[in-house]
């Protein structure tokens, strides 16, 4: 693969989608359609249903693995199968190569304007976990809330610190969010009061799809870790901080986190990534062996954004700019840490990097640190101040990498904030007067 | 439903299994062999997929929901087909009526010897969330790592706590448990180690089975949470106290509790449990609205107990007795807070109840409080000491109801602790001085 390979689709070079890429998505033509999957290619999404019926893409006589609703039975059949596939849907989509291009009939079938589908989850996640493996986060969220002079927790620097998300409520990009409501302790109240979030935050994360299972009390050594891995996401973490500073102590976040959490619709694959390889910040101290690996190629050079656009605006800002280098645990320490007691990953799990800030204040990847808890409030282009997002605004993730005239993309996952639902309690007096106080 | 209602099959008074009880499970004959539905009926376990076949049981014409591999589509059903299924049940198995009694050929087919089948996991559960509301548990574990004058944190009392779970390593009774590893800190020690667990612990749970899902953004009521509630099961979320003692800040428990948790194969549906109602304790701090539920007979009177069993014991050891009712916050409470930022939940979903410990030191739900955290072992028939759970011990949890001579019980959750995973790190010198230190 070389940035020489060329299709015969026109692919504009800021594309995040060329031929080097064939990020893997499930697509349908109408919201109620059938879904199948699809790999993106420019401006459009190639029907792989279509081509495994045409015998053109074949993994196992007589199984359909791409007419399916999710890529799990993609991704099962195992990296050899993902190796194959992608090979032979680079040279079928060559500029060089007859086969499908001047197949008119068949090429008229097998691709979809991006823009005219609708893309759905592209996977079945049967488990999420979140990490925190960011070292300026962890720091930026210690000094906030805890003691700038120890921002860092003992435990950080010697595990990639982790926890149980909610899977069900992972959402593909483009669905709106409802601002969750709950209970929030304010300082000048006793007791808590139950109000919609006054701090709806975003998190900018990427995440990681398991590729491969491990049985339950059989860890997956740092070794064999990056072959559990089929590929990448962008992943927007939405978080009700207010609601999540009263509940998490002691067993960390819940009704904070579990509204919602969105994915972009294309998994980008490791093979694709490939290029972009880098080292990640050096450890010290050094791990204990179990996560000890060669830093020298173990992450990735992607380039990650975040916009807002509030109601009304037609351009959104960049209000953030950061890159997933910075990440101080690898994609194989997490998952190596996540099994080493046992816990059994499953195809299509979904591993969230935790938020991705940078050095810089300009490269914080949340509002909480942008505005540094709404001490500093981000000025839009419309002249409306943010310090958490407001209702109607919508919230966009980009990344891509780019090296020697190669660009490979993620796209991007976004989201719309909707007002909080209405509530009506069988309230009595003192309620009423609680609520009020709100 | 009376007592006086009884099966052509004989059931001992003692058995957990009357004919008013009837939980569904999940069995093969052989370990690999098909999996079906089942009820268990005293010594028995009634084949549901045989009558279906038979025409006795149909919930919709040509439509298969017990001949499955788990009971997700029955559950889908609803809950008015959870009641006729069961009256047709108890109507097909009581001693006045001939038309299974008589039937000789399909009565040779349709009953196994419970003690003869395998037993699998009931349900797929698609997630898991464990609460922590036994307020006996909460201020043990407060007093002993917390402050004793302090030791229930502010939020414990305005909303029931809980967080993700790991619902991949839920597995049956009866599955073996392999004693986890992973990342210890020794006060002796600068720097934690790595090592096989030296504190594997229990905790009595039971957990409920969602029956009916809601959609993301639309929490469940108070009013309406127990519609979604299918049945309970016993459930033992084992714990790796010193790996969680170590991880658990600031983002909740992890690897001290992914690598399993073992569930009764039994799932006892609300409507056996109806003679048992009982109130839960009186809320102090009345609860904010959107909590609020009358406690009158929100709760069962469900008795528990654990046993320990030594390798080579005959004969296991009662270690604790406690009930369900000691439970502060409801299953009701419990799942309308999941569902109220939004949180969509699911069929077959598991909600773990938290450790259920009662008022006297002989009724905590865990070895952490009834050897308060080592400082006073239990001594075992066999003269052993524990403080913690030991290789080649087994755990068995029991629950029953009884009131009025009838008995309806949950059968056990069990599980034998295997010796920890045999790691070979490529280890240079300093790392092999760090192991040997531990």
């Amino acid at each position: 693969m070389t940035t020489q390979l060329k299709s015969f689709i026109d692919v504009a070079p800021d594309s995040d989608f060329p031929i080097q890429n064939l990020p893997y998505g499930i697509f349908s033509e109408t919201a109620d359609g059938k879904r199948r999957a699809g790999v993106a290619l420019g401006e459009y999404v190639v029907d792989l249903a279509l081509l495994e019926q045409a015998g053109l893409l074949t993994i196992e006589a007589g199984r359909n693995y791409f007419d399916q609703s999710t890529l799990n039975q993609f991704i099962e059949s195992g990296r050899d199968q993902w190796t194959q596939v992608r090979s032979t849907l680079q040279l079928l989509l060559s500029s060089t190569n007859p086969e499908l291009r001047d197949n008119s009939e068949l090429r008229e079938k097998a691709f979809f304007k991006r823009s005219e589908v609708v893309l759905h989850l592209p996977v079945h996640i049967p488990g999420y976990t979140d990490f925190y493996s960011s070292k300026e986060h962890a720091t930026n969220v210690g000094c906030m809330f805890r003691d700038p002079k120890n921002a860092l927790l003992p435990n950080w620097s010697e595990l990639p610190v982790g926890y149980n998300g909610r899977a069900s409520s992972v959402v593909v990009s483009g669905t709106d969010i409802v601002r969750p409501s709950g209970q929030v302790k304010l300082p000048s109240e006793e007791r808590p009061v139950f109000t919609a979030c006054r701090k709806l935050d975003f998190e900018l994360e990427t995440g990681f799809i398991i590729g491969k299972p491990n049985q339950l009390g059989e860890p997956i050594s740092i070794e064999n870790a990056w072959d559990h891995i089929f590929g990448m996401v962008l992943f927007n973490d939405w978080s009700a901080r207010d609601i999540q500073q009263w509940e998490y102590v002691p067993l960390g976040p819940f009704n904070a986190k579990t509204f919602a959490s969105s994915i972009s619709p294309w998994i980008v694959t490791l093979d694709a990534l490939q290029p972009f390889k880098t080292n990640s910040p050096e450890q010290e101290p050094r791990p204990l062996a179990y996560l000890r690996e060669d830093n020298s190629a173990n992450s990735y050079d992607i380039q990650l954004s975040v916009e807002l656009q509030a109601a009304g605006q037609v351009q959104a800002d960049v209000i953030c700019q950061t890159n997933f280098k910075y990440m101080y645990w690898s994609m194989a320490q997490q998952l190596t840490h996540h099994t080493i007691s046992g816990c059994n990953v499953q195809v299509g799990d979904l591993m969230g990097s935790g938020t991705i800030s940078g050095p810089t204040p300009d490269s914080y990847g949340s509002l909480l640190e942008l505005t540094w808890n709404t001490t500093k409030p981000l000025t839009l282009s419309n002249g409306e101040q943010r310090s958490f997002l407001q209702d109607g605004d919508t919230l966009i993730m980009k990344g891509y990498c780019e090296k020697d005239g190669l660009r490979i993309g993620f796209g991007e996952v976004s989201g719309k904030v909707l007002p909080a639902v209405q509530f009506n309690f069988n309230t009595d007096e003192s309620e009423v007067e609680q609520r009020e106080a709100v």
